[in-house]
């Protein structure tokens, strides 16, 4: 007998879980798609030296490889981004600029388990290539918005920044040379505080005492999005990096409004990095206003060269990627995920052995108008089945005996409030249709 | 610099491909679910020993297989019902029975690619477990017959059978310790015909001349289905296990006929063995009348134990499994593909520059009456952005220059007819969404 058990950081979805995931996954498909973006797919398999060209050490590190069968040295995919330069630098021509994508898939990391994280993921980004048009930079702005609220969050915050503003701070102090073990301090600001990170930047940077109060003074604008750019001109000015950044920031925030973004939704926040060496612009982070300790959920921001490992051709673009894990674990500890185990919100006990033709037609009849069904499949103790609907999660059930069958009559039994009414049986289904529908409120099986 | 390629075997899904494909599997999900089948999913990585325990040596072969990090002899899945059999057996009795799941993921065999085989594909699964009831069995013939039709496909015939008919007529001629070769010699009924097989069955099974005329018997049963219930009566009579599966099988065909079936869709077939030792009742195998010889596109069968290997819990169930490959090159080959690059059906050029965020607001509005818009991120000339829209398969495109912008008024473009006709913008929409409902034959961004 073999034990039968998980490696250690892999799990299973069971239905409970595998449920919200996959509307999730098919609410943002929906959105992306509003947007023009095409779904696209890479192998989780690639040349090993595909993956590690780009890669830091640490990825480098927690890559799963191995040589297949012909010899090759090969790994598992660690992110979604190195493949879509692979995917774009390969097949470019074909798909013409401005090419907008989606990619959700998965993703292995030989992470350290002890951390939470876990080994297999999935993820779930959107970019568009070969445009440096603000359009694009405003309209991930947007389907970061769309995303959030068809999800059904309506208090969230998109923090929004340029990097540019950064990097003209950094100019104007003469620190563009510095950027790396600055950046890097910043990005600790909402964990450790401004005076750990002004004494990071003094012995870890070298910065004095007037550099260190420039880059903080970008942690300390605050006020309305106008307040924060009328702050932030002052310590732009004179250097043009930053005032282009600026004013680039300033555009992008006036069209996602202009779009119909309400205001508040929108933050300007020019502390924010993400990361050391990859973004050159627009940067965004997606906070819950109910949970913003979880972190964002939804980031991204703006390259000016995706491929340069594998092609000659420039590519610049944006792109962000949706926190799966993190937002389901959020909508879990917000109470918002449904405990159900059943995708049908219908069920049928199987009640007169006889009349199983009956039911199967019937059940057959109510999928074809759009109802999701489950007819069970044995003729059990009608207590024992009602058992196991509601152990799913089921929202109503059809009971019907033998009496029923001969008078035409169906009772419609709504199993969370614990009601039932008794409906004519006639070939439209009319009746019973509309009774389902005051007890599931119209919630069809497909959402 | 690095050569962008995939590796032999692997593809990549451009949006072309991937569009109809992620439809497909939104689809199956759709049918599955309405039958109260719920989504799981496994990890992609497996023990070793767990994939090895039941495989084949082909599929052992095959196997792609390394040490991870911890040093762990690892593999991945090349199935998914194996990865449902350890899971099964890990956490049935949290799920409880009869448990339905369906199951769409990837799995990787290191095939001889020079059959035009992947060593990527995806598979998509659908099982009943922990009940003999044939009401599963019904079901498993009613979905298959829900996913053909939701895929669009009218014209499709279910082949079904017994693997106990088989059983009974191979017991009856004492042919039960020969089943292997008898099997896998009638499997190939279709491929080289009855003569070739009759050697087959005396040269390698050793069967004499009433065994084999007994055996190639199976094959000649014609007719309409009541007929072949008729002809196989004569088979089996005597025989328990033979009597007991065609008294099944009729019971299936009866019940699936029952919820509405077409009969001529239902085709009832003795000879189809599928493999040789795993299931042990119903077959399934589905085929395109348009184009029969690319071969059955949803196959599936009843199997007496799922996880002997992981537990001492017996469990029977039926499954099937939607060939998606196969489907998809079936649709092409048929035309019946659609040949776009968008996932949204809209166009809005980027005609005036001063006017983007009037544009931006627009395309928002749309998007959030359930249109799918892509605004083009660049103010170039007209041409060229009607050339990308051409080339992606948009199918109405929304011009606006200054003077339609100052009239409020919208030219509709018909992309696919060459027409277009002007309307008003209002703050309603009301007669851009009409317009748009006539050039798209009301297709909104969701089908």
């Amino acid at each position: 007998m073999i034990e039968p058990r998980t490696l250690k950081g892999f799990r299973d979805y069971l239905p409970e879980s595998m449920i919200p995931r996959e509307k999730l996954i098919a609410t943002a498909q929906r959105v992306y798609r509003s947007y023009g973006f095409s779904p696209i797919d890479t192998p989780a398999m690639e040349y090993l030296e595909i993956l590690t060209g780009k890669g830091s050490d640490e990825t480098d590190r927690q890559l799963y490889r191995f040589q297949d069968h012909g010899g090759r040295d090969v790994g598992l995919r660690f992110d979604l981004t190195v493949p879509l330069a692979r995917f774009a630098a390969q097949h470019i021509n074909d798909l013409g600029t401005p090419f907008k994508r989606y990619h959700i898939g998965t993703v292995w990391r030989g992470e350290n388990t002890q951390r939470g994280r876990y080994r297999e993921f999935m993820q779930c980004d959107f970019d568009t290539i070969g445009t440096r048009s603000v359009v694009a930079d405003i309209e991930t702005g947007l389907v970061i918005h769309d995303l959030m609220r068809a999800i059904g969050i309506e208090r969230f915050t998109i923090h929004l920044n340029n990097r540019q503003v950064l990097q003209g701070v950094l100019q104007k102090q003469s620190l563009a040379d510095r950027s790396v073990p600055v950046l890097r301090a910043i990005d600790k600001l909402a964990k450790i505080g401004a005076a750990k990170v002004a004494e990071e930047l003094r012995d870890a940077a070298g910065l004095n005492e007037e550099q260190i109060a420039a880059v903080l003074g970008l942690a300390e604008v605050a006020g309305s999005n106008d307040q924060i750019l009328k702050s932030v001109e002052n310590l732009v000015q004179g250097n043009a990096m930053g005032e282009e950044g600026l004013a680039r920031l300033r555009d992008i925030a006036a069209g996602i409004v202009a779009a119909g973004v309400a205001e508040q939704r929108l933050q300007l926040d020019v502390a924010i990095a993400r990361g050391l060496d990859y973004y050159t612009g627009a940067i965004f982070e997606t906070f819950l206003d109910e949970l913003p300790t979880i972190g964002s959920v939804c980031s991204g921001g703006r390259y000016d060269n995706l491929a340069g490992l594998f092609t000659r051709q420039e590519l610049p673009g944006i792109g962000a990627s949706l926190g799966l894990d993190r937002l389901l674990a959020a909508l879990e500890e917000l109470g918002r995920l449904e405990k159900v185990r059943t995708p049908a919100a219908i069920f049928i006990p199987f009640f007169d052995a006889a009349r199983r033709n009956d039911y199967l037609r019937l059940a057959a009849q109510l999928r074809e108008r759009g109802w999701g069904v489950e007819f069970y499949p044995e003729p059990k103790k009608l207590g024992q089945q009602l058992k196991y609907a509601d152990q799913r999660g089921f929202r109503a059930a059809l009971i019907l005996g033998d009496r029923e069958w001969q008078d035409r009559q169906c009772q419609v039994k709504d199993l969370t409030q614990m009601r039932s009414e008794q409906v004519p049986l006639d070939d439209s289904l009319q009746a019973l249709e509309e009774s389902l529908r005051r007890v599931l409120r119209s919630e069809k099986n497909e959402e």
